[in-house]
């Protein structure tokens, strides 16, 4: 069997200012990366988007998988298939999984984006952009603290933290500027993955430069010893900032295996942000293609919550139509099965494991008044008998629910699915928000535990009461709320998997992005830095005299 | 009268392709980077330079500047003019000064490099390519040390530090690895600016993917607890990171305000590497112009003795001209005179300051067998007289002298200089390197300090004594070696201005860069991450609502 750098290497790509003029984007608005990858000028028409969107998301993940990309990129091409005016809209992956336990992928299979090695491998530099600003901002904190400190930062109470796109569990926790006068001040110092940093965030809810400038002038960077915050702007620092991001704040236009435009822009984290490519990406595809499927991070619980009270609620988008995606293998796992015993037909666990399914379902339908559709991705092993199960289960909810095959099969292996999805768009629906903005910090955080997780309440430790009181003092009250939990779980605790009850969720703390507008609620430990494995994918990965690479998998 | 990015973004710049053309790059061979920027995609034709190479250096630095890279540009330019097929070939500027003093550029007025702002911002990604290089190594060698350290690293004696692009004292000396056992092994750690890098070396000094494989392979990264060298290799990492290089090694095109082909291409630090640009960039230049117009870094006893020792006997290259830029002000200050009194006429300090340049045009023609011309960049406080003296000074040792002014006149204003050049070009000479690669590693030092420098002889520490030893017991005794010593006196004391003599140069310590393929020589205190000024140039940079960038200077 072909490994998927081998499919997507022996691709027959088109020229990008092809790929762009499928869905009207003429050339001279393209800045181009070689010759299957441009940058796509921002112009008005960004800021009128017309098509009909669609969101990928999915059930609580399990070390199963469920190909929410690859279904993504599938569902785009088989639409391209039937005749729709299509585009992708997907995240930018971080080279830290890439050199560590991922080897680096966007979708698998027959269902991929092209060029495969440049997307996982600096792409056109946005990460390494947004990683030179966050550390300019750094950079210039310490420095201002050196050279005098004439705003009073409080060198112990310093929340910007440094940045670099690896994953480097080294860098974590560090004590900066000793050994010498000359090297700063000493402090207890550290680094997230790039795409960590909240000046991801702000990029991708950004629509202009103008924009992104305001945001990143608000961002706080740390407290005086008065404690009062400190902000970029109080540093000057958001017009080189924000220069620094120039090009990065413009959509990449790429294709999938089978030519249809996709743009991949940000990849904020879907913990401590929100998780999902840029607002400017999605809005160039919706004011050029008619469809325009996206995705966003982790479980609906976590990932298609943020989507819609944070950048559809910041950026006035609404979706026509909710793709959630699961696989028998995945439920069995949330019915108990372990994933040693998954290639067995297991038909009472899958049964016990539907209910995480519907939950997401009952979501986005009845929460937040959206056209959802179950898209079952297909696995080989999948039985007759299971496939029914599920589908029945669905039925009898009236639940609208399809068998996709994209990665054996490409785009026909998702026509049932695009059609499906195509007439659902056009049903009515109205999208409501888990919460107002006008809600408290409290009653935010409760309506998404009670509404979304189906939990029974929230149980908050002093700190964070606390925090949440400065916090409405400063007057960030009216923020809406970015949830930091497990994804593997409706709960907070990454065991509850199904459909767990009458639980509480445990917020720890809160921390403010203030640049990128929203307020993280931490309800666990929440690694910003991954480590590598015991045998990182970049002991395999090599590149050969002409320049070919392999070990991406 | 008009800033350098005023001039620079009124230039009229022609596509990247048509500037291919008039080197006879066709366009299959450009990877374009937009409109105005492309790689060239090594090919065969590299291996075969068959242009004239000029190099460009200059006098012993002043902080009354010397115009280095803008005679560079602007000989280029005038070449151009009369009528040569002419390229030229610098190297790449690193993010961390633009934002410190600098405020960056690539030489000024109207002999400048285009377009400026992307050149000074992020350009084609090289260097944040090479930063990430130089990342995956060290959290690869962590990352070995946390998993049970099969290699038995002693922790203690990590050599590989970590890179960012960045001015940041703050990380020059950091404790890693603390605050938890899942946090990796507490260490002593620190960051150098990316150009410090020996990746950066690495790639400069290789002539293809397999030779770059090959000599990241064998840096090394620190010491055994049994004292053995631990490699890039040794850590299987060196196809991750080759395959992370894989854009970074093409040279990039770009143009000057009057349309001269410039490959930008590598920016390897001066002192504790060789710094020039690219052996594939000025390689590929050559084989395609018929004029190639380089530079190397600091003054002549540093940058061009690196650029013929290290990077001509490499990679079998020998320049047909040297120009060597003096100003009068800078040779004023190498007499004595002080910043501030510049721009009163002095003779006498003119023709204290003259044997400065004439002992570096000596070890031009004397030591290298090369054939020099003296550019002097005037400044329009120059008087008739002090033009006069330095220009009679040199025609007594018949030394070629020609006033050149393309930073006020562009390259009418380095005609003359360029007639004189391409006829010099046509003389014969013979590269003699100041020492032999079988000589000792204290002989190579000892001929450059006597040959080059003009000192009366080394004196060693015994602990850079007892390093010569290990390395040459390594099998490292070989390489050539690269002096780290202060650019503003030809000695190793940065107050001996002028041609200072019977001095002695302190061996403080070796390092070894096995991959690039040098020995490193300490002779003082090198800084390899630059601070912040008190009023960062950041400060100063904006960008408006519709992309334009300002304070860039």
């Amino acid at each position: 069997m072909e490994t998927d750098i081998e499919i997507a290497q022996s691709s027959k790509m088109m020229l990008i200012e092809k790929i762009a003029a499928k869905i009207g984007i003429s050339e001279n608005k393209l800045e181009h990366f070689g010759k299957y990858k441009a940058k796509v000028t921002i112009d008005k028409k960004s800021s009128e988007p017309k098509g009909k969107l669609i969101l990928v998301t999915a059930i609580n993940p399990t070390p199963a998988g469920e190909g929410k990309t690859t279904t993504s990129v599938g569902l785009g091409d088989a639409l391209q298939k039937i005749g729709k005016k299509t585009a992708i809209a997907l995240r930018e992956p971080s080279l830290g999984p890439v050199f560590g336990l991922k080897g680096g992928a966007a979708g698998g299979g027959y269902a991929q984006v092209v060029p495969m090695e440049d997307l996982n491998l600096h792409f056109t530099g946005d990460i390494h952009a947004i990683g030179a600003a966050n550390n300019l901002v750094a950079a210039m904190v310490d420095n201002h603290i050196y050279q005098g400190n004439e705003l009073k930062i409080d060198p112990r109470r310093v929340t910007w933290r440094r940045a670099i796109d690896m994953n480097d569990r080294q860098l974590r926790s560090v004590i900066s500027g000793i050994g010498a006068q000359a090297n700063g001040m000493p402090r207890e110092d550290g680094f997230d993955i790039t795409v960590a940093s909240e000046v991801m965030a702000v990029l991708c809810l950004s629509n202009s430069i103008d924009e992104m400038k305001q945001k990143l002038r608000n961002c706080i960077v740390g407290y005086t010893f008065d404690n009062n915050p400190v902000s970029i702007g109080d540093l000057k620092a958001e017009g080189a900032v924000a220069a620094l991001l120039k090009d990065a704040l413009k959509p990449n236009l790429v294709q999938t295996l089978e030519n249809t435009p996709v743009f991949v822009h940000g990849g904020p984290f879907a913990n401590i942000a929100h998780g999902c490519n840029s607002l400017l990406a999605t809005k160039t595809a919706l004011a050029h293609a008619d469809y325009v499927v996206t995705e966003a991070g982790f479980g609906a619980d976590l990932g298609a919550e943020k989507f819609l009270d944070i950048k559809c609620r910041m950026g006035g988008l609404k979706p026509n139509a909710v793709v959630i995606v699961a696989t028998v293998r995945a439920l069995k796992m949330h019915g108990g099965v372990s994933k040693q015993d998954l290639n067995e037909e297991n038909l009472e666990a899958l049964e016990k494991g539907i209910p995480n399914l519907l939950k997401h379902v009952e979501n986005i339908e009845n929460v937040f008044g959206l056209n959802a559709v179950v898209a079952i991705n297909t696995f080989p092993k999948d039985t007759e008998q299971e496939l029914r199960l599920l589908k029945d289960t669905c039925f009898e909810k009236n639940i609208s629910v399809i068998q996709s095959d994209v990665w054996a099969k490409g785009s026909e292996g998702g026509v049932a699915l695009a059609e499906k999805v195509a007439a659902i768009c056009e049903r009515p629906s109205q999208l409501t928000f888990a919460y107002d903005l006008s809600d408290t910090i409290e009653e935010k955080i409760e309506k998404i535990v009670q509404k979304i997780y189906g939990g029974s309440g929230t149980e908050w430790t002093s700190k964070a009461k606390k925090t949440a009181a400065n916090l409405t003092a400063l007057g960030y009250g009216n923020l809406p709320v970015c949830m930091a939990k497990t994804q593997y779980s409706l709960s907070d605790q990454a065991a509850k998997i199904g459909r767990p009850k009458d639980f509480e969720v445990n917020i720890r703390e809160l921390s403010i992005s203030a640049g990128a507008g929203f307020i993280v609620v931490l309800t666990g430990n929440i690694m910003r830095m991954p480590g590598l494995p015991k045998k990182p994918a970049a002991e395999q990965i090599d590149i050969s005299r002409d320049g070919k690479i392999t070990g991406l998998f």
